[in-house]
C-alpha cells in the first residue's frame, strides 16, 4: 500500500511538475545538512481504524489514476529558510536554531498530537478530498477542536484545489459556517470542489463531514488568487 | 509590570467571576497531580521588542480600569480529560499518555514556536484587542504565517469579545479577508468589536493590522451562538 502511494506520488510528480515540497531539498532541525525528504501524509501508529478504512479506500481509488495522493512534508526547505531571514528583524528571533526551525503549520506537531491527514485529488472532477484527524493538542472547547484548526484544514484543502487549478496562489477569502463541533480525535472527511475560475481568481467551495457521512459539521466557500511572479507579497 | 498584570487579571476574575481557565486545577503532561495555573499570556524571552512595546502600553491602559488582560491556560483541565475520555473510543487513542494531553491549541507550542500573543478587553467599549507573535511553526507560505494560523488567532479574538458579552459561546460564521500575507515572526494588532446581540445570536467584527497600524492585513466578519445549557452539542 505505501509503496503504492510512492508510486503515485511519483506519477503525480511527473505529471504536474515536482510539488512545492518536493523542489528542494529538506533541513533537519538545527542543521543545514541535506536529507531524504519523508512523506507525512502516509499512515501512522497514531491513526485510527476509521481514518485507515477510508486511506485504504482512496488509495484502491487511487489504481487506475482517476484519483492521486497528495503528500505532505514537514520541514521548511533551503528557500523557506531564506525567506524566514529575511523577516527575522528581530535580534533575539534571528539565533541559528530559530530559523532553521520553520516549519509548514499542519506539520508541525508531533506525530498523533496535531494535524494527521491525506490529502487526495481528482483532476478530472476538479474535487479534492481531505482525511484529518485532529489530535490532543487542537483542542478548543473541552473535548472538541479548536475552530482555528478546522479552518487550517479546510483552508489547506480548498488551496490544494486552487494549487491544482491555477499553481501559487493565495487566499482572498475564507467563509465558514460552523454547524456542529467536531469530537477531538475523531475523523472527518473535508470535501472541496472547483466552482469557477474568472482569471486570477479561483472559486472553491467544501464541507466537513463525520466519516460515515452522516454528520455535516461544517460547509465554506472561498476564493483564492493566482499570485502575480513579477509583484512582491508585501 | 508582571504583578500589575496578576492583579489585573485577578481584579478581572472578581469583577466577572472565575475564567473559563481558572476554574478547575490543571493537569501536568502524563500526571493527574494539581498543579497552580500558569497563565502563558505574560512575556516571555521569545517575545520581540514591538510586542513588548506594545505589552507594556496596554497594561498601561489597564491601570485605571478600562482594559483588562484575558489570561491564556495551557494544559487541558480535569473536566477537559473528562470530556476528552468520552469521544476517545479508539482503542489506540485511549492510551493513558494521550488522554491526559490535550491541550488548548492555541498554546500548544513550545515557548516562541507557535501562538505567542496577549489579549486585552474594553468592556465599555466592547473592544477587544490581541497582539500576536506567530512564530516559525506557523508557516504557510515560505516566509509567512499559514491562512490557518491567522484564522485561528482571529476566531480567539473574535471568541473573547462574544464570551464577554455572552457567556459560553461557537462559532457558528466566520468570515476572513486576507489582504496581504503575514511575514513569520512579525507582530500584528487584532482589534475586535462586538457590533449587535440578536437573542444568542453575537455579530463580531475585527481586522489585523501591523504593529505600526501603516498595514492592514485582514478583515473579519463573525456569528457566535449562545449555547444552550440544556442541549447536547453533539
Amino acid at each position: 500500500m505505501l509503496r503504492s502511494c510512492a508510486k503515485r506520488l511519483r506519477a503525480l510528480g511527473s505529471l504536474r511538475g515536482p510539488l512545492p515540497c518536493e523542489r528542494r531539498p529538506a533541513l533537519r532541525s538545527f542543521s543545514s545538512k541535506k536529507v531524504v525528504y519523508k512523506d507525512f501524509s502516509i499512515p501512522n501508529p497514531s491513526w485510527s481504524k476509521d481514518i485507515r478504512l477510508l486511506f485504504d479506500e482512496f488509495m484502491k481509488k487511487c489504481e487506475d489514476g482517476s484519483w492521486k495522493c497528495f503528500p505532505s512534508c514537514k520541514y521548511g526547505s533551503i528557500q523557506r529558510t531564506q525567506d524566514f531571514k529575511m523577516f527575522h528583524l528581530d535580534r533575539e528571533l534571528t539565533k541559528e536554531d530559530l530559523r532553521t526551525q520553520t516549519r509548514l503549520f499542519t506539520s508541525s506537531f508531533e506525530e498523533g498530537l496535531g494535524f494527521e491527514y491525506v490529502i487526495f485529488c481528482n483532476d478530472v472532477e476538479k474535487r479534492t478530498v481531505c482525511l484529518f484527524q485532529g489530535g490532543p493538542y487542537l483542542e478548543g472547547m473541552p473535548g472538541f477542536l479548536h475552530g482555528g484548526a478546522i479552518a487550517t484544514m479546510i483552508d489547506t484543502t480548498l488551496g490544494v484545489s486552487a494549487v491544482i487549478a491555477g499553481g501559487t496562489v493565495m487566499t482572498a477569502n475564507l467563509n465558514i459556517n460552523f454547524k456542529r463541533p467536531i469530537p477531538l480525535c475523531s475523523v472527518v472527511v473535508i470535501n472541496t470542489q472547483l466552482d469557477k475560475v474568472e482569471g486570477r481568481k479561483f472559486f472553491v467551495s467544501g464541507n466537513v463531514q463525520s466519516a460515515d457521512e452522516k454528520t455535516l459539521y461544517s460547509e465554506a466557500t472561498s476564493l483564492f488568487i493566482k499570485l502575480d511572479p513579477d509583484k512582491s507579497l508585501t
